[in-house]
């Protein structure tokens, strides 16, 4: 058997999530799928660096699968491109040794949010980005983002339903990428809780709009309480940007 | 009765293209509806500058309607695009006098076409430009280009279907925008016949290719035959960028 790991892009708009599940079209359901007709009806087992919630994006999302096929490997994109659906693409495939594991051997992950500021909303953005038609003040944000470099428990930045007990994480950069009426703001850590970016977002656009102080921030991680911090920004302006292996 | 001239962008992948029919989903049918609905239940017909078919976005389409409502102009496109579903969006409204006309005002007309030239599909742009992944020669094609620009019968460029006797149309500008995988062919003319930009740009991208020479395009408007032309390139890469008037 060969280890293969594999870059791969989505549109998260028409998938009920990356995870495969009973009811609903998952990324991971369409990724099996395509690799047992390649394998003539076996069934491949397909492991990811970590599930996507319903309509969010992925733009290097990493996979890793085995296979007893010896293609050309720079046939393999081409080959799996064309037995999976239009949403999904195969960027990248390399040959790795059988300890490469796409979740355990991750070492930082990349996530972007995508704002669209824009006053009047724009129908090309509607699934790829969060509309958000308001004063954003980034210098406070920034400010905000600065809490929440380093290592800390995020308990009060991740689901109520999150059942990991350690929450303890590291972010090593939060930044903007201004162009436009498009705010673009960069995730990298060593980990990301369930809807951690979504709830940093929404916490951090809660600043950005003056309804909190940049000050807050340190006190929400001390309270480790889901309820203390804002609101979880909507799944549509999420990506998977990258993930980090040594 | 006031009229209202009213700029309008879509996304085109949801809709059987502009025009109401009787079967599928339109943008004037959306349109009419949330019209209907703001006036209490009375019939509002909307006038566009022109269709565009399905699949085919809008970035820039104008269209005008009369309204006994004296709504402030400010609070128009929120009144209508809380109405409208989201893969339309009123971006402008003005008032206009009762001599000006969607369609018979117009003056000149900006068609964009967007092509993804990266080697490997993208999942994000599927519905909104064309993956063409080949070397192109962008240089040939302006050379091509040079050729379309001015006035011309193009009865070669129009679909075999179009039902207008007089194809003499003026094309004043055609050019370039290039960013990484992302080609852009602006279009701007006095008017577009039937699948007019999608055979201009199918042809175009055979020079592209190599697979014609620049110098065949005039020959090609000399036929005046729709066989002697390109490939239609597909919808999805085509935007009604802007429509002028005096």
């Amino acid at each position: 058997m060969l280890r293969y790991k594999c870059t791969i892009a989505y549109d998260g708009s028409g998938f009920s999530g990356y995870q495969i599940q009973p009811k609903g079209r998952t990324v991971q359901g369409e990724l099996e799928a395509a690799l047992k007709r390649i394998h003539k009806d076996e069934d491949i087992h397909v492991t990811g660096s970590g599930r996507t919630d319903a309509g969010v994006h992925a733009v290097g999302q990493v996979i890793h699968f085995d296979s007893p096929y010896n293609i050309p490997i720079d046939r393999w994109p081409i080959v799996l491109n064309s037995a999976l659906p239009d949403d999904i693409s195969v960027q990248h495939i390399e040959e790795v040794t059988s300890d490469f594991h796409a979740r355990y051997s991750v070492i930082q992950k990349e996530y972007r949010y995508k704002v669209y500021t824009g006053k009047i909303r724009d129908p090309f953005s509607r699934n790829y980005a969060y509309h958000f038609p308001y004063e954003i003040n980034e210098d406070q944000m920034r400010q905000a983002s600065q809490y929440l470099i380093g290592t800390h428990d995020f308990t009060s930045f991740c689901s109520a339903k999150t059942e990991v007990i350690d929450r303890v994480r590291t972010i090593n950069e939060i930044s903007f990428i201004r162009s436009n009426h498009e705010l673009e703001v960069r995730f990298v850590g060593n980990g990301f809780l369930y809807n951690m970016v979504r709830i940093l977002m929404g916490t951090l656009l809660e600043v950005g709009i003056g309804k909190r102080n940049p000050e807050e921030v340190p006190i929400i991680l001390e309270k480790k309480n889901r309820v203390n911090a804002g609101k979880t920004a909507p799944s549509q302006g999420l990506y998977l940007w990258k993930v980090y292996y040594e």
